[in-house]
């Protein structure tokens, strides 16, 4: 038998563990044109929490009682299909099944031997594609200017923060955990971090270890904190605008900074951004990532959950802030 | 005797008469170096009331109890610098004084036969120029995308749609007067526009307006009418933020839509800007506009209002909508 995860309620605030239905159906077989795929890893993201609400974000909502969707790594354990053989691995937006049939439409084969399979869902898959491309094409740091990312030792934002660093930023974090703000310094090689939570004023802590400024604030969190940021942007600053996490679980209104009134002033740019924005140019950008690593001038944290029942608590400790780098369900 | 009007108080909420003290003081006589300045026409802008705050906006705030100063056209009526005649007029930003004295540094001689006196601070000074840089730099709308304005009766809103239409866009203005929508219409040629006082759903007449979206939304207001206008944007959407008219009087805290929230899923990209961003391209810029005026595909409003005394009710009358086009005081 297969089990299967569905989304059951649609949240209010906080996903919990009761939105999601757990499902036992018959195992699939693959029939002509098909290959049957086993979950490997499980990607865990926060973008994930809109597509659980009704109202279109970026991808259209989840549907329920239906399969919740994510991004997997799997091997192909059945192959009817000419481009796919038993033993091939692939990643792809796949259902969180623990077998599921495909047509093999949108996968991509991935080899285990170049890296490891955990990192086609991390460093060198999404996250890590979303840091280069919110770097390198829309932040535009030059060598010598102050990088600052928020949720900085997040999957995306500590990815970020090195590629700055490999661009010659003075390049610093915020993070909401003393440990997290540890290593952003010792494992990531941040100039300095700031731990949020530790800090009644944000915009002084930004002041203090940010003594030039601010030129790219590279934004994953939103809300008080990026409006905190903004009093310390210098004249031109660019904001890549990658996601809003501190913002995704809020029910009704809540009190914000206009940008508006602030951007004109400064001459600065905000700018949000999809990685899907830039496909044509993700075999260039994994190229690069790949080489950074081996290099040793790149590194990654992961954290992985075991099981696949864990895969909502995964989910749900990531707006908790327990992961270090990109949270992953292992099969 | 001389005329000067100084800043008497910060402004709490909109200004007033009794903000603004008439002083009168001696007339200057211009010593060796310096020319005497005699104000013919005083630029009155929404920028000004940031500056009547203690709080640094773009520009430093204005001191109490010295001169307002704006963009002002003069003459010279005596000359002790070897680089300016008696007779010759200038522009610069200059003090709320009818005499003045100068050292001729950062003023620009103007023709008065080769334009209006006028139009040098409207249409080829800086009103225009702020609408073709937001416009061709900023914005970078192509044909057949179609262009939102908002303020889109005022001094730079009017202009920024007309070089819209002649790059080959569709379009829409919104103001605040019946009699404003129909002249942006007959008389700015564009293709429709938004009374928002009339318009109960804003979000809702912009989808009627704009049926296939908006592309570029030039925004000169902020506020509930740019939140409203969010939800028909396109994706890979520019917003050039050219200022926020609606938030200027506002004390206090307010409500607005987190931009960061919307920006990403549909990569738009918001960026503020100074026309003085642009100054090395000013002369380039103020022939294309001229060349288009001669041609017939720009046309102007001004406001003018007269005499000295009524430069601060001018100000006053800027943020109550009562102007078509550049508001300015002929002294």
């Amino acid at each position: 038998m297969n089990n299967v995860i569905n989304l059951k309620n649609r949240p209010l605030g906080k996903p919990g563990y009761s939105d999601f239905d757990f499902i036992i159906e018959p195992m699939p077989q693959a029939g002509r044109g098909k290959i049957l795929l086993k979950t490997l890893y499980v990607s865990i993201d926060p973008y994930l929490r809109g597509r659980m609400n009704d109202s279109k974000s970026y991808a259209s909502p989840f549907e329920l009682n239906k399969p919740m969707v994510s991004g997997i790594v799997a091997e192909v354990t059945q192959s009817e299909h000419p481009g796919f053989n038993k033993g091939d691995f692939v990643s792809g937006m796949l259902q969180w099944k623990e077998y599921q049939l495909s047509d093999g439409e949108k996968l991509l084969k991935i080899d285990p031997e170049a890296a490891p399979l955990t990192t086609y869902l991390g460093v060198l898959g999404m996250t890590g594609l979303t840091a280069y491309f919110g770097i390198t094409v829309v932040g535009k740091p030059r060598p010598g200017e102050t990088l600052l990312v928020s949720g900085a030792a997040g999957a995306v934002g500590s990815i970020a923060g090195q590629i700055g660093k490999i661009m010659g930023c003075r390049v610093v974090g915020i993070t909401g955990h003393g440990n997290k703000a540890r290593l952003l310094k010792t494992k990531f090689g941040f100039d300095d971090a700031i731990n949020y939570r530790d800090s009644p004023d944000i915009t002084a802590a930004v002041a203090s270890t940010c003594p030039n400024g601010v030129d790219v604030y590279f934004d994953n969190v939103g809300g008080a904190i990026s409006d905190a940021v903004v009093p310390n942007l210098n004249k031109f600053a660019r904001i890549p605008v990658c996601g809003s996490i501190s913002l995704y679980n809020l029910t009704g209104d809540h009190q914000c900074l206009s940008m508006q009134s602030v951007i004109t002033g400064k001459s600065i740019t905000m700018q949000g951004f999809l990685v899907s924005d830039y496909a044509s140019e993700f075999p260039k950008a994994t190229k690069q990532l790949a080489a950074w690593i081996k290099e040793g001038k790149l590194t990654y944290s992961e954290t992985i959950y075991e099981g696949f029942r864990n895969i909502p608590q995964a989910l749900i400790d990531l707006f908790e802030g327990k992961n270090e780098g990109k949270m992953i369900v292992k099969i």
